[in-house]
């Protein structure tokens, strides 16, 4: 009889150092592949994509079927959360539109109460994911870290830097705190909605953490991440957390030593020495292709792939991107990396 | 008699651990000055203000008159390299807009030769401002380092994720290293020609070093920089070099060992404590303000910059901010850091 364990994502993130390592890519499944792009022009919007069950559906188990990898990430975004808040959020165009935030009387208008039943589909969507998934494929449910979620809150959308939401939290860090303290508890209740749901990991994308100086990193990173991290172990002790608090560079060694995550995801300029050097050897690591050199390909790809898995050989290791797929990716490239992972290591 | 080396800047960048610190601003000739915007909206163009010495001679002064800085930078911008090579530069609008060069054909268009004529205004600034500044005052000049200005180039302007130009160094590296050689003696002819009219120190931004993997900031942020600096210490050999490779994280220390030059200018995401255990201790240091703080004011202001007096104590140390003054910092601000900075440093 096989157990949950038997998966090699959870293996690695148990500790083992498996070879191969098992493998998944951030946005995995999205716009590169042309069944999700059909899937998406069919769908009246993005949200609707997010909160119909049997589309995330869809849309998750897309990339398992054509590559296998050994992971599936649930199809979700981390402002349905500031959504289901209450507070207005669109999809469309060239990057996500907020009604922004930006006093305590704004702060007033979120609304915790009653925030599982919003996100209710999308926990019936993991699901519907975890009863079609392959016996050895595991399924990550994720939520973005509360610092990103506050910055799209704040800025009401990208911003380039990061000035009302930094000016915010350096100008009146008591009011800030009370936004970060509703995401963190909102964080909480979907991830843990998703664990109960099934989901067998979870990820927190914390990708603007590298924005903050050390001050602001520990109070507005590590210790809303710790406190969720806590918050989960408290009520699912198997379930890992993987932390993935981008562009964080020195940092990183803070991050893995405070929050309580069973594991961390690199981007790509954390370098391997470092990892090896300042990180616990126990601690899985995750990461870090530059996704420009998969849509790249050919030899720059194949080359790549060795120095990693060489670079982290003996470490419990999960191979994946230092960032999301790009939609102008080679879906072929994915197959030739699917290939190049199931080889032996080579030799350096 | 009081020679260069009493400047307090010279005197930081030669290992003196100075109390209160040199300081100086980037971008501290800017938009946030009334007396800037003025002479801005009076001049027909960006390129017009940065090539017209009594223009940018004027620019540079202005901070200088205000705050008495320690040292001026030379009022000019990274472009001004691939502009005087022959591609076509914009300047107009939300940012740079360049016609990008994607292969040899491109390369082939850049034309060296008589690129120091081109630039003439430039060195005829650096003179102007020489003869005018006060006694104390340092005058730096400087350039954008190749792997950052390759990236204008190549992306045609900014990039969200730098996916044309690092295609090409990965697909075609001996075909990209020709246009970084080309960015590199460039970038030499400017910065000698820039030394030899008077600029006392000279910076190099690689403003987006930051988004290559360990293997590419290797080849193409650290090997560039090291040539760079290097040629203009076999002709200068008394002229110091402060690198700015920002958001490259952990590898600072490579850099700092492998570069040759003087002094590190560090982005707000470097911890001081990785500073004092990972770098140098003989090595100078600048930065590292949020500039968010110094548009906050008040007691976020006072409080970040006694932290940063202290994190630096006994190191050679020149104030600075972790990236350029934003457009929107009161004035006022930039005034009581001047006050903070002349007290005596707090104890811990």
């Amino acid at each position: 009889m096989r157990g949950a364990s038997s998966k090699p994502l959870l293996r690695a993130l148990a500790g083992e150092a498996l070879d191969p390592p098992p493998w998944w890519l951030m946005r995995q499944a999205g716009r590169y592949l042309p069944e999700y792009r059909a899937l998406r022009a069919r769908t009246a919007d993005f949200v609707t994509l997010c909160l119909t069950p049997a589309l995330a559906t869809e849309a998750t188990l897309q990339p398992i079927r054509r590559f296998g990898m050994d992971a599936a990430i649930l199809f979700s975004d981390i402002l349905l959360v500031p959504r289901a808040l209450g507070q207005s959020v669109g999809f469309a165009g060239d990057g996500p539109a907020l009604d922004p935030i930006i006093d305590a009387a704004g702060v007033g208008t979120l609304a915790l109460s009653g925030i599982a039943s919003r996100l209710g589909p999308v926990f019936e969507a993991a699901a519907q994911v975890r009863g079609a998934l392959p016996e050895q494929t595991a399924l990550i449910g994720f939520a973005g870290a509360p610092w990103t979620v506050a910055t799209y809150m704040v800025e009401g959308g990208s911003s380039r830097d990061f000035g009302r939401v930094k000016s915010w939290a350096y100008r009146e860090p008591q009011g800030f705190a009370e936004l970060i303290g509703i995401v963190e508890a909102a964080t909480i209740e979907f991830l843990a909605g998703q664990i109960a749901a099934g989901v067998e990991v979870v990820q927190l994308f914390d990708s603007w953490a590298g924005v903050l100086p050390e001050s602001g990193f520990a109070r507005w990173v590590i210790a809303p991440t710790a406190r969720i991290v806590a918050a989960l172990k408290a009520r699912f002790p198997a379930c890992p957390v993987i932390g993935f608090p981008r562009g964080s560079g020195v940092l990183y060694e803070r991050y893995a030593a405070e929050t309580g995550v069973d594991a961390v995801s690199l981007d790509t300029g954390v370098p391997g020495g470092f990892v090896q050097a300042r990180l616990p050897a126990r601690l899985p690591v995750q990461g870090n292709l530059d996704p420009v050199i998969l849509k790249v390909g050919g030899a720059a790809l194949r080359e790549a792939v060795a120095d990693l898995r060489r670079g982290f050989a003996g470490r419990p290791y999960v191979f994946n991107l230092g960032h999301g797929v790009l939609p102008d990716t080679p879906a072929e490239h994915v197959a030739e990396l699917s290939r190049l992972l199931a080889e032996p290591r080579s030799p350096s």
